[in-house]
């Protein structure tokens, strides 16, 4: 269905404002992997009639919705909106107060660089009853497939999340002090595109250049692929195997524990590739 | 089940190790609402025949398991461990290595904050087939719960776990300066203990003392509570709600968010309480 036509819908149509406004359910739908679904997100996808859902959310996971729900994409690729998220937030509003119960589902955990907390706030700023349901965020799934512990008290006693994307003024405006300490894993979301930039920054800022680092693009889908190295070698690894978002960038000597875990991880850009087999 | 019984049965028949080996699966049991455990754990659970379970694993997650599934209690609270960490290893492996297959099941997710990276390098060290099944940490569920976004464009672009509970030397050993950097969310897990220390150093270290700030007891259970206040203010909340672990320490200005998304939130802890009612 097309996002701009309903939006216009909705708009121009003031007799269904009138009825008593109905609810959004905001649902986090995991990494990709269906089976990370959570029950309560399996029972809201079940039972949907309407869901407005983003760029990340797999096809997999839609297949749970009923066959004769309205599916709405509103897109959200890092830097193509197929709706602003201010047209995405009146659509849903729009559409609540017309009475609809609307599925508004979310890559990820809505809470963790979702924009759940504004779509929330604006909900509640109208009166629209909502709940929210917690997804299992990438990193997470990224982490228990190809064998990269979060935390570890031999290697990590902090876990910071943090986005790797340009701003609106098209500097990358991250907090190099902060992710560029010791004894703590970092997982950038969004950042691949400025992995060069980033790399360079975090050493420049006091991180070894060879802290061991990870590259986890498509996590937890069936053609994920995790390529490992240094801080150093990431962005001409990434060169050399084309990885392109959603990838995140995992940083932190709990890296190194993926060779223990996994001494025999292959996975399809491995494959025939000594090169990476040196550097996995 | 008496843990050390089988522990002490699986060290002493030697014909058990004889068998091929069995396999482990390492599940996050999530933050305490069963509705919350994934599909892949739910079915981790049906199908499982052993099962080695921690403290924070609550009884409706456990009502997943067949009933004739052996039940083994290894605990973990945050100063008295059932079986201390090596035991549970030992016997997780002792177990595996005698053909069973092993359900290793733990309160959040295993590879944050849950030595799960520990127990897979053992089951891996020792040739144990394992896989890894991802749960939403406590932060997560607290933060959907209560209506505290975990990131939010206006408040954090970074999210920072970690843990205030006392290492082997008794020493609080954390990295203040990280925690207490501007213009991002911390969660602290197992810190309540030791809160006032906690909050004490926070503002040492260049946090303000009026920053927004929760602690959120038993997430996501029916008799969770969330009391906000400030940094400042915390410990004395914390002792007059005579709060208990399990609770997380939410710092940051996204707890601001909570009254406005909440705005008629009530708990078991602020009826009748106007005290609290202008704090939170």
């Amino acid at each position: 269905m097309d996002a701009s036509h309903l939006l216009i819908a909705a708009a121009h149509t003031p007799h269904l404002q009138a009825q008593a406004p109905g609810t959004v359910t905001l649902v986090g739908a995991g990494p990709g992997d269906p089976e990370l679904l959570t029950l309560k997100a399996v029972k809201a996808l079940q039972a949907a009639s309407l869901v407005l859902y983003d760029h990340l959310v797999s096809p997999a996971v839609l297949a749970f919705l009923p066959p004769d729900a309205e599916r709405v994409y509103v897109g959200k690729e890092s830097s193509r909106h197929t709706l602003p998220q201010g047209d995405i937030i009146e659509l849903m509003v729009r559409l609540a107060r017309s009475g609809r119960a609307v599925l508004r589902l979310k890559g990820g955990d809505g809470y963790i660089f979702g924009r759940g907390g504004e779509e929330a706030q604006a909900l509640a700023a109208q009166g629209i009853p909502f709940t929210v349901v917690p997804g299992l965020t990438a990193a997470q799934g990224a982490a228990a497939s190809v064998g990269i512990p979060l935390t570890h008290r031999d290697h990590a006693c902090s876990l910071v999340l943090s986005t790797g994307h340009l701003r609106e003024n098209r500097q990358l405006d991250m907090d190099w002090d902060l992710l560029a300490r010791p004894n703590q894993t970092v997982v950038l979301y969004m950042g691949v595109n400025n992995l060069p930039e980033i790399c360079r920054q975090l050493v420049a800022h006091g991180l070894p250049a060879d802290t061991p680092a990870a590259l986890v693009e498509k996590a937890t889908l069936p053609d994920e692929r995790c390529i490992t190295g240094t801080l150093a070698e990431l962005p001409s690894l990434a060169l050399r195997h084309q990885v392109r978002p959603p990838a995140l960038i995992m940083i932190g000597s709990v890296v190194s524990v993926r060779a223990q875990l996994m001494p025999a991880a292959t996975t399809a850009a491995t494959e025939g590739d000594p090169a990476l087999h040196a550097a996995a």
